[in-house]
């Protein structure tokens, strides 16, 4: 039995408590959140307490910790559940800043808790499948990843402002998928992004639009594109091509349906976004989570994962005000 | 809050209790099973009791029953249940026998309650989309339906003895589809059926494979396709083909992963089977008997359906005795 | 070097004379039709003469002849083809009438010449491929055969009155595709035969849609679905269920263009028509017919093919009449 | 009447002079080629002379040239075509040295006659569907163009050597495909290249796998990924994002059958490589310049288009050995 407090009670929140009351062997004992009243419904709905973080933390009971409160809170959170010798499972980002992700890291090192990050599309089934699959040499070695990855639309320039930019906000998890699929880690990237999508975008320093390319030291290349819009719906596609083929994982319908009539073949667009196309794999994350703190095996992502998915952020950003192609740092 | 008695404990009886657990608004009180371990590990997961079905019926905090125990236990607890003016949700059949199945809907009838028959095809989001569009005009006055059901594999011929044969086990669920989509009743079929997979079915006078053709009044045509093995899996395809055009559900796979390599470009075969493939609809169909309950609107599927369906197997299994199209009855 | 005369310079025509120029060792010597100015044309643009039937096979010159004219003048013009020595490509069908058909059999027979008859779909590379792939064992035993063959739109009445009505004109590819699939020759079938797309088809007598359920003597199925209207273009698709898998020939579209937009992803629909379908599938037999005679090998498909495909007709038409399945003779 | 005189009688050229001889209101008059034979076959099937250039350039009865000798001779021979006053029909590239390039492009507009370039994939159904649905409003202004272009397999090194490097020889056409769907011209680009295909391929001084992106004045970005291995056949797909939606042009397939067996669905894959994937296109392009001729229209592509894209391809070489971003000139 693994007992939980939670941070955060917020929309992605409610979907980590609903994931873990349906997961086995797990109680949620407390929920934590600014708004009394989000972390009271949340608190009913699975029989556990509203909580302040420090309670939560000195509660003895407590085995884990969910933290998905706002980022900017994540990093002082993950330090605190440490020293309280908690194991962390940490919505993604840790934080926008390296040199405070850096001291989470090192605080974690020390109380010797495990701790993960919620890169959730590597739990995605498809996405999953993929890696399984060149782990399997389906493909050979791999020569080359092509990751495209949309948003259906802007979000607000409120959120923008304090996202930490496109590269670190959304391109983040690409990054992680690179990392993940190269099987190298990326030594150089260059980075371009534009303001194609909405004029108020450039207002507050950010880009709606991007395209890296990536190379490893023995001269794997891999490619992102992304945009803030896509009006078709939540666009989320990786092509790896190998010596001996390729892998392609496509996108999810709601439905099978297809109509054709007197002008064309109609099929349905992909799910709207990323609570429906990655509902299994939110689901699939905290299991895995759940699993490997119970049988003390290594976590399938970490805090390290996330540290180095920033640092290509941090590259890219560096890319695009330079101009220049820029080497990947430690 | 709607409060359930739930007979059986087995594989579906597992999944009908754990989907009314992610339902909001119920609660599980009791469970019946004759295997007492079996009843008493669902009770416990769900925090319910262990109990006979006198005693379930008995308690008047029951609101609604699930009928999840062996075929020839349905229609006895339907009357019970009735009469104890208790909401039901019956697994399909209601019964092998049409005459048991009239018996029951007259005990339903006379008492009053819902009744609710399991035909969770219904509730699949593809077929579902089938029907609404439809509905919507997106290919005009219907014409001609199509359905493709093949399981994955022979059941055991234990199983297949005690079935009611292939009509009435299986194809059951495409003449529920049938007259689901043609809009209007079929009037006469002509129906075939051998024994392809395993002549062993033939000693149980069963047939594995068959093909059914069936017409309605105004001449709309529809046709079914059955085989008890699809090496491939779960093969549960529908077309329907308007006056201005055609919709088709096809199957639904595990992944969207593609691999193209020196042979072929090679993609998922479609989910195993019910379980997988239907998942969603066992959550819709409960979840619509909930709300249609719960705010006492007519239910999406009733007794009467089921009844229906039994009509056009029993005159699928008298074409293929003749040998002869045979019109349907009341 | 194969040389020909050609009866017949309409649509048809003018595709197999292109087809006969574009393959090399032949070569067009004359062309005969009713229409001279249609003659004139085709005659022209290949750099043969216009004739009279009676010189066209009257030329010791000719080797073949290709017979595209209208179908009343099939047999006939098989039968004078045949006396004169000359290896025949006969559109398909040979006649509407069985007792004419055997006739021109018995001609062919007598003279020894071979006959080709040209049911163009065996020379569709997806069909080919299917009949291949089931030959090489891909699917095991052939259990289920499912044809869906359906016209873009009602041909006028004035063609309709002629045609021999749709079983006979449009049924019959179908019937010999399932032939040739089926692996065994079906043995008894069932038609359904309804008037969904113009009240006017009643009054010529004959039905635009239509559904047909067939058997082998080793109970192997077949199912074919046919409508004068398909608001989407030609639809032709063939699945062949075995017992180690499934093989399916879909439709093919004019381009590979896909558009994803806010309401749906959207691509081709099926080429229109016969003319753009099965365009290679003309070449091909064109192809096959002179290799053929070349290599004095037998015919991939032959009159009596033509035949066979009538006899299925026939019994459709019976069966339709009387309401009845109708054992299938000689 | 439009009459040729075709340069170059092997593989690509008999190509051309098979797709002139269906194309009504052309005929071919001579055919030069440093191979005696090969000249001397082609010429025979269609019924031309075997001509030295000289000779067939002095014919006054020559109205148009097809150039599809080796690359070395095409600007030369384009020249000479000029200077006699015959439009040009010449296989991309013009030539692979910028210079011999500009001299070619003087001498035909100092002789005012029409030079038309194979940039045969413009006149690809789905890619020419694509650039029409783009123009047509489908996905408003357009912000990405992601293009997948790779090879089956590694050329001869003997060849790669002579090639001019794989952005000049291979990455040309997918630098004309984005200008053309870009809808303005790239005004930077960033190359990354490797060797990840055979190690010999870095002896001849070239590279087999590359990723560009490209950025416009305005912010439009386009990523090219290329390699000269795809197991799976010839891999062409182009996608194109706007404001509005994506329209994406896949890969063609020799049939549509499709295997469903016990380990998965199993499509075929791709055309193997150019001749088979572009048929359709060689027939169109061969169409369309006749077309502008005879009309004295402007040539949909012309010899500043060949120029255009070897300009992108010297900035792609330019950056590869930079390691930076290269600002495209003139």
């Amino acid at each position: 039995m693994l007992r939980f407090a939670q941070f955060g009670a917020g929309r992605i929140g409610a979907i980590h408590a609903a994931n873990l009351a349906a997961t086995r062997g797990t109680r949620l004992l407390h929920v934590v959140d600014v708004d009394a009243a989000a972390a009271r419904t949340l608190a009913d709905r699975h029989g556990a307490k509203v909580s302040t973080a420090a309670a939560a933390l000195a509660d003895p009971a407590v085995d884990a910790v969910i933290i998905a409160s706002s980022t900017d809170t994540h990093a002082e959170l993950a330090i605190a559940s440490a020293r309280a010798g908690k194991a962390i499972f940490c919505e993604k980002p840790v934080d926008l800043s390296l040199k405070r992700v850096d001291a989470c890291l090192a605080a974690v090192k020390k109380a010797g808790v495990p701790m993960f990050v919620g890169f959730n599309r590597r739990f995605d089934p498809s996405f999953a499948a993929l890696h399984a699959r060149i782990a399997a040499g389906a493909i050979g070695s791999v020569e080359q990843v092509i990751i495209s990855s949309r948003d259906p639309g802007l979000p607000p320039l409120a959120y923008l402002k304090v996202s930490g930019g496109q590269f670190r906000d959304m391109t983040i998890h690409d990054f992680d998928m690179a990392r993940w699929l190269l099987g190298e880690e990326p030594v150089e990237l260059f980075a371009y992004g534009s303001v194609l999508v909405d004029p108020a975008v450039a207002k507050v320093g950010d880009t709606d639009s991007a395209m890296i390319v990536m190379k490893t030291a023995s001269g794997r290349l891999c490619h992102i594109n992304n945009s803030r819009r896509a009006a078709y719906g939540y666009d989320q596609r990786i092509e790896v091509h190998g010596a001996k083929g390729r892998l392609l994982a496509g996108n999810r319908t709601p439905t099978s349906v297809e109509l054709a009539d007197g002008s064309a073949v109609t099929a349905d667009k992909p799910f709207h976004f990323f609570l429906e196309r990655y509902a299994d794999a939110y689901r699939a994350e905290l299991a895995a989570f759940v699993a490997a703190v119970e049988s003390r095996s290594p976590l399938p992502v970490t805090a390290a994962d996330g540290r180095r998915a920033l640092v290509l952020a941090e590259a890219a950003v560096r890319s695009l005000r330079t101009g220049r192609p820029v080497r990947i740092g430690k």
